[in-house]
């Protein structure tokens, strides 16, 4: 099965979460947004599906999975699809609901991440917003930042399988998202993130643990993984990190 | 099968669409926060939960579902686990993926329509927030709100087995869900409503439909339908509807 990943080029945006599971399974796929126009690729072929009135079960936006047939949109949903394809999560439909469930977590957090830069409005540009940004970047960093991956700390030390994965004890695509997001705070909100990492052993262990994977630092070093930049969802503007 | 809801109480908030799928189902369940505390039920039920350090599979937030041991998170995992079990999702796999994108579509939409109003944080009042949350609200129902209905308008115009349904020829829980949607944009946003509703005669439609079943109908005049208001989701300050 070739998998078609679906979705915007330049920025690892969305699209990384997916990316990280088909690097890790080391699975057969196509990044169709940054691929060459002149291969059929790129945001042209975005485009086409997008607006292609014949298209019945229509995606709201990237990214979306095509895997022969079947669309899927969403990450977590995506992913959920993904799991038991790639060996990226449990069998028993119990623990795939607590995967998603934590998943969903990880979206409701990625969302909020970028709407610290974009407070007011996804259509306008940041320094149009750069006032309400800065107000809210306070309240994240200082309230929503720590809730979140403190609760990501206290469910690796609940895991009665042991602290090394967040789910069981092997990998599922749950830990390839939040090594994902830790490395995006990082890059984004460097100060806020290196006051609070004491408070997050396991946390920050995992991340290290998943980089250090063979398929997962091939990736990394590749040109591939995209660098994070000013058009993402994880931007470092350092007003908003003093 | 009993199954507990666990929600905050007098919103309607994330919890209605759980609740109006169970209504709808006629199913057995018990709405946790809306309970008395002598019976050991209400809000301190929900934080007794969420406080118990002997809770292996914590939920980040409410709402979540006990169904006997299993605990499920997020409205959207809820919805997907109820689905099949009170027969408001098809049979077949590639299906239930395609209405979990639609009720994943509409979790994004109602974390932007809450968002409106707490543009900068959720631990703020909204009064403290009232400038940021006047602009907002103007892109929100200048593009938001009409891009996300528009969408399931297209989903169902283009449904194959035709527009009743935004899912196969049958109702299924995103249509619920879609119609709370509708119901609670009409109390936050009359008028900007009223001004699109020619647009969608689709979604419209759908929405009425809902609410002449049966058992919603019965639903919806009961006093465990709570109304909207300023604490919830959906909220109706003027100055955000010119």
């Amino acid at each position: 099965m070739r998998y078609e990943l679906y979705y915007w080029p330049t920025i690892p945006g969305r699209g990384e979460f997916v990316r990280l599971a088909l690097e890790e399974a080391g699975a057969d796929y196509v990044d169709v947004g940054n691929g060459s126009s002149k291969e059929g690729l790129g945001v042209p072929a975005i485009n086409a599906w997008l607006e292609d009135d014949d298209v019945l079960y229509l995606p709201f936006a990237p990214p979306f999975l095509k895997a022969g047939d079947q669309v899927v949109s969403h990450v977590a949903n995506i992913l959920q699809f993904l799991g038991p394809r790639l060996g990226l999560v449990a069998q028993d439909d119990a623990t795939r609901l607590w995967t998603h469930g934590l998943q969903l977590t990880l979206t409701d957090f990625v969302a909020e991440i970028h709407d610290v830069h974009h407070p007011i409005g996804s259509s306008l540009h940041y320094r149009e917003q750069r006032a309400e940004a800065h107000r809210r970047a306070a309240i994240f960093t200082g309230e929503r930042l720590t809730r979140f991956l403190r609760y990501f700390e206290q469910v690796l030390m609940r895991n009665p399988h042991g602290s090394d994965y967040l789910v069981g004890d092997g990998l599922s695509y749950v830990d390839l998202s939040l090594f994902h997001v830790v490395r995006g705070l990082e890059y984004a909100f460097p100060n806020a993130m290196q006051r609070i990492a004491p408070e997050l052993p396991q946390v920050m262990a995992l991340a290290d643990r998943v980089a250090e994977r063979p398929n997962i630092a091939a990736y990394l070093a590749s040109s591939r993984r995209l660098p994070f930049n000013e058009n993402g969802i994880f931007r470092h503007y350092p007003e908003l990190d003093p």
